[in-house]
C-alpha cells in the first residue's frame, strides 16, 4: 500500500507572486477553478502574502471580494492563506484584538487553512493567530522559517517546531522561501520534527526551485515521513517559483508514495495558464535558470534582485556585492532573523544605508526597533554594540517580552478613522484593510467602485520612489528623525552625527 | 568518508545540441576551456552525435579540426564522444573496416572516451566499435538506450547491460534521451546492473531534465551505487537539455556522496555561456518548462517537435496527435526499438506516411529494412503482417544475423571517390567525413578553406524540404520506389497500390 502524499497547489497565489509580481487578474484565473477544485488537492493557496497588498495597490480589486469569489468557485477544496503572524499581511505588529478579528473575518470569507509564520521564528508571535484559528475550528499551520545560519542547526529548528506544537497547531510547515533547503537537511528536519513532536504531527514542506536541488529535497522529505508538500502547476513553476506539480506526482511512481491528483485536470490547468501567461510578460521574473550562488550568500534571490533595483535607482548599482555582504553582516548583528517580511526589508534598507553612509551611521527607526526586540526575538545573539547604539538613538530600552504585549487595542480607533473615508463600506473587512494599509487603503476605497484593473499586456508600473541619499546623509549634531520613502514604503530614519 | 561521484559535463556538445541545435561557434566556447579543463571533471563530452553533421552542414567547420582544437585547449581532461555504434555518426550501418578506422582516427585526434549506443539495443552493433576502442587502449563505454515499453522491463535492461559487459567495456551508460527515467527505475536499474555485472562495473547515468523528475533520478541512481553522471552547467541546462551541474554538486551536501568540482571555475563557465547564449536566440528551443505528458506518449519531446514541424510544413499540423499515436503503433510493430537515431527518423517518417496515405500503404525503404533486421534486432516481437509486407515489397528476406556482416568493406571505394573531390585533403579523416556524409561532404570540402561561419544572431535557417505528399500518394499498379527528400535527408520510398 503506497502512502498518500497530499499536495497544496500554489498557482493561485504564491506562484504568481514569485514569478509575475502578483499581477494576474482574477478573470484569467477563474477558468481554471473548476479543474483545480476537482483535481484532489489537499488545499489551494489563494490568499495572503503580498496578494492582499497587490490587490488594493495595483489591481483596484477588493481582496476580500477575491477571496469570496474563490470560495464560490472552489467549493470542495480547502482554501489556504499565508499569514505573517502578529504582522497579519503588513509590516508591523498588531495588537491581539486586530489579529483575532482578522482571523475571524478571513475564516468567514472562506479561508480554511491558515499558514502562520514569523520571520524571527519567535513562536510568541504565532500564538495569537494560531489560537484564534483553532478557536473557530479552522486548520492552524505553524511555520518554521528556514534560513541557514550558524545558530540555525537542524536541532534548533526542531526545537522551534516543538514550541509551535506546544502553542497548539494542526500541522507544521517547513517554509523555505529561498530554495536553500538541501535534500539531506530536508530529510533530517522532517525526521527530527516527527521524532520530537510525535509521528502523528502533520508536516508540510514548502520550498522554491531557485537552486535546482529542491525537487530532490521534496523526495527526501517524503522519505523522512513528510505528509504534505507545496508545488505549482508547471506553466507557472521554476525559476524563483516552485517545483512543478506534475513532476512531483510522476516522480513518486513506484516509490511506495503516491498522490491522488487527477492529472487530466491538472494538465488542463497547465495549458490554460500557459495561454494567459504571456499577457504578463512585463512582470515575468527573468531569472528562470538556477541560482546556486545563493547557497553562499544565503540571501533569497528575490531580495538580491530588489536590492539591485534599489541601488541602480540611486546610481549605486556598482555597490551591489558590498551591500549583499553587508546584508549578511546586518543579519548577523540582528541575531539571524530569517530574511522574510518584515525583517528582509528592514535589514536590506539598513544594509544600503550602512554602505552609503558608513556602518550604522544612520539607523532606520525600524532597524532600531528590530534590534531592540520590538518585532520579535530571533534565535541568535545580537551585536551588543549595535544594540546599545539602537537604544541610545531611539531613546528606548530593549525588550524581552512579546512585542505585541506593549500595544494598545486599536480596533475602535481604526474603525473611527476608516468610517470617515470616502468609499468606506462600513464592514469589519474594510476596517482591517485600512488598519493594515492606512496609506493606500483610502485611495483604494475611493476608486473601488471602478472595479478591478487588468494590468497584463502593459509594461510593469513599479513604484520607484527612492530615498534621497544626500539628504539623509547630512551630518548633524544629534540624531534627527525624518521620513524617507523607499520602494514605496515610508521609513522613519534617524541620522546620527558623522564622526570624521 | 564521502563517496566521490564523477561528472561528465555536456556543455560543449549535447547541451548545445539539445537546446541550440548545435549552432554554437567554437569561438564562443574557447574562452571556457581553461576553466572546464581545471574544474575536475571525469570527462567532457565534446564530439559526436549531431555535432559532426552540424559542423559540415551549417558551420563550414571541419569537425576533426574542432576536435583537435579541443584537445589542445583541454589537455588535462578526458575528452568524450557519442558514437552510434555501427552507424558511426550517420544513419546506416558501416562495415567493420570503416568502424575501426573511424575509432582509430577519433582517438588519434583526441577522443579518450567513446560512448557507444545502438537504438535497437542490439549489442552486436556495439561490438566492433567497443572492441576497436579497447584495442587502442581508450575507454569504451557501452550504452543502454532507455525507453520504456511493455518488453523493456528493468530485468531486460539489466540483461542488455550484461551482454555489453560480456562484449567488453570499461563502463556502462544508462542513456535516457527523453528524460523518462523515473527515480525508482533509476535506482532499480543501477542496482540491478551492479548486481548482475559486478559491483566494480562503472555505471554512468545520462538523462534529460525534460520531465522535471530526473534530478531526483540522479539522486536515486547515486544511492544505488552509480559512479558517474552527466550534467550541463546551468546556463545551458533545463528544458529539453540536462540537469544543471551546480545543482547536482550542491544537492549532495551531507548525503555521504560528493563531487570534487572546483565550483569557482564552474560558475565562471556559467557566466560566460550566459553572456554568449543570446547570440543563438534564434536556435533556442522554446520548450523550457516541463513536459510530463511524454510519460504517456513515451516519445522524446524533440521528436514530437520535429514531427510537428514536418506536419505543419505539409499543412497537416492538425494530424499531430494522430501521428504521435501512429508513432507508438509503428514502434510497437517494429519490436520497440528506442526512438534514437536512426530508428527515430525511420519510424517517424513511416508514421507520417501511415497517416497521410493509409496504414503501411507506403513503406519507406528504410522502414522495410528496419522491419527486416537490416539495422539491428530489437527486443520485442515484430508484427508478422507488417514484416511480411516489408519482405514482399522490398523483395528481400528478413535477416537474423548482425546486419553489418552482410556489408562489403568499402574503405577503398570511399577513398577513391573522395580523392577526386575538389578540396579533398587526402587524409583518412576526410575519407571518413565523406563516407558518413557523401551528399554534403563534397560541398563542404569545396568551401572549407573559407573557414567557419558564425551563425549566431541570425534567424535559424532550417532546411525545410518536405515530401510532396500528393505525388508520393499517387496510386500505381505495383510498388514503385522513388526518392523523397524529407528534412534534408533523402528517403527511398516504395509506394504500394492503394486498394479502394
Amino acid at each position: 500500500m503506497a502512502r498518500t502524499i497530499e499536495v497544496t497547489d500554489l498557482i493561485l497565489r504564491d506562484a504568481q507572486q514569485s514569478l509575475l509580481e502578483t499581477s494576474m487578474a482574477l478573470e484569467d484565473l477563474i477558468p481554471v477553478c473548476e479543474d483545480l477544485d476537482n483535481a484532489g488537492y489537499w488545499s489551494l493557496e489563494v490568499w495572503g502574502g503580498a496578494s492582499f497588498d497587490s490587490c488594493i495597490r495595483l489591481l483596484n480589486e477588493d481582496p476580500w471580494e477575491r477571496l469570496r469569489t474563490y470560495r464560490k468557485l472552489l467549493p470542495k477544496t480547502k482554501l489556504q492563506m499565508l499569514l505573517r503572524g502578529q504582522n497579519l499581511l503588513a509590516y508591523r505588529n498588531f495588537d491581539d484584538s486586530i489579529v483575532e478579528k482578522f482571523v475571524e473575518k478571513a475564516a468567514q470569507n472562506g479561508i480554511d487553512v491558515f499558514r502562520v509564520f514569523d520571520a524571527f521564528n519567535d513562536v510568541r508571535n504565532l500564538k495569537a493567530s494560531l489560537q484564534a484559528v483553532r478557536r473557530i475550528g479552522k486548520h492552524a499551520q505553524g511555520s518554521i522559517c528556514y534560513l541557514p545560519s550558524p545558530v540555525h542547526t537542524v536541532a534548533a529548528f526542531v526545537d522551534i517546531a516543538q514550541q509551535i506544537k506546544e502553542v497548539g497547531c494542526d500541522s507544521i510547515c517547513i517554509r523555505d522561501v529561498a530554495g536553500l533547503l538541501k535534500p539531506q537537511v530536508a530529510y533530517d528536519l522532517v525526521k527530527g520534527i516527527k521524532q520530537k513532536c510525535g509521528k502523528g504531527t502533520l508536516v508540510n514542506v514548502h520550498t522554491r526551485s531557485t537552486t535546482g536541488v529542491t525537487m530532490v529535497s521534496l523526495m527526501k522529505a517524503v522519505e523522512a515521513g513528510c505528509d504534505m508538500v507545496d508545488t505549482a502547476i508547471s506553466s507557472l513553476a521554476f525559476g524563483r517559483g516552485h517545483n512543478p506539480t506534475e513532476s512531483f506526482v510522476e516522480m513518486l511512481e513506484g516509490t511506495g508514495y503516491e498522490c491522488r491528483l487527477d492529472m487530466e485536470r491538472v494538465l488542463r490547468v497547465k495549458h490554460h495558464i500557459a495561454t494567459v501567461r504571456p499577457r504578463y510578460r512585463g512582470f515575468l521574473d527573468g531569472h528562470m535558470g538556477v541560482e546556486t550562488e545563493i547557497f553562499e550568500s544565503q540571501i533569497p534571490a528575490s531580495m538580491i534582485s530588489s536590492t539591485e533595483i534599489q541601488l541602480k535607482g540611486q546610481d549605486t548599482g556598482h555597490l551591489l556585492q558590498d551591500v549583499l555582504s553587508e546584508i549578511r553582516d546586518v543579519r548577523r548583528d540582528a541575531g539571524y532573523p530569517a530574511l522574510d517580511p518584515p525583517a528582509d526589508q528592514i535589514i536590506g534598507t539598513q544594509a544600503v544605508f550602512n554602505q552609503l553612509q558608513g556602518k550604522y551611521k544612520v539607523l532606520t527607526s525600524e532597524f532600531a526597533d528590530l534590534m531592540l526586540g520590538y518585532y520579535g526575538t530571533p534565535l541568535g545573539e545580537k551585536n551588543a554594540e549595535v544594540l546599545a547604539m539602537a537604544s541610545a538613538r531611539a531613546n528606548k530600552p530593549p525588550i524581552s517580552c512579546r512585542a505585541a504585549d506593549l500595544l494598545q487595542p486599536e480596533w475602535e480607533r481604526r474603525r473611527s478613522e476608516a468610517a470617515v473615508l470616502p468609499g468606506f463600506g462600513g464592514t469589519d473587512e474594510d476596517v482591517l484593510t485600512y488598519a493594515m494599509f492606512p496609506k493606500i487603503a483610502p485611495q483604494f476605497f475611493k476608486t473601488r467602485m471602478e472595479g478591478p484593473k487588468h494590468i497584463g499586456n502593459e509594461p510593469a508600473t513599479v513604484d520607484s520612489e527612492q530615498p534621497d541619499a544626500n539628504r539623509s546623509g547630512g551630518a548633524s549634531a544629534s540624531p534627527v528623525t525624518y521620513v524617507v520613502s523607499l520602494n514605496g514604503k515610508e521609513h522613519k530614519v534617524m541620522v546620527a552625527p558623522v564622526k570624521e
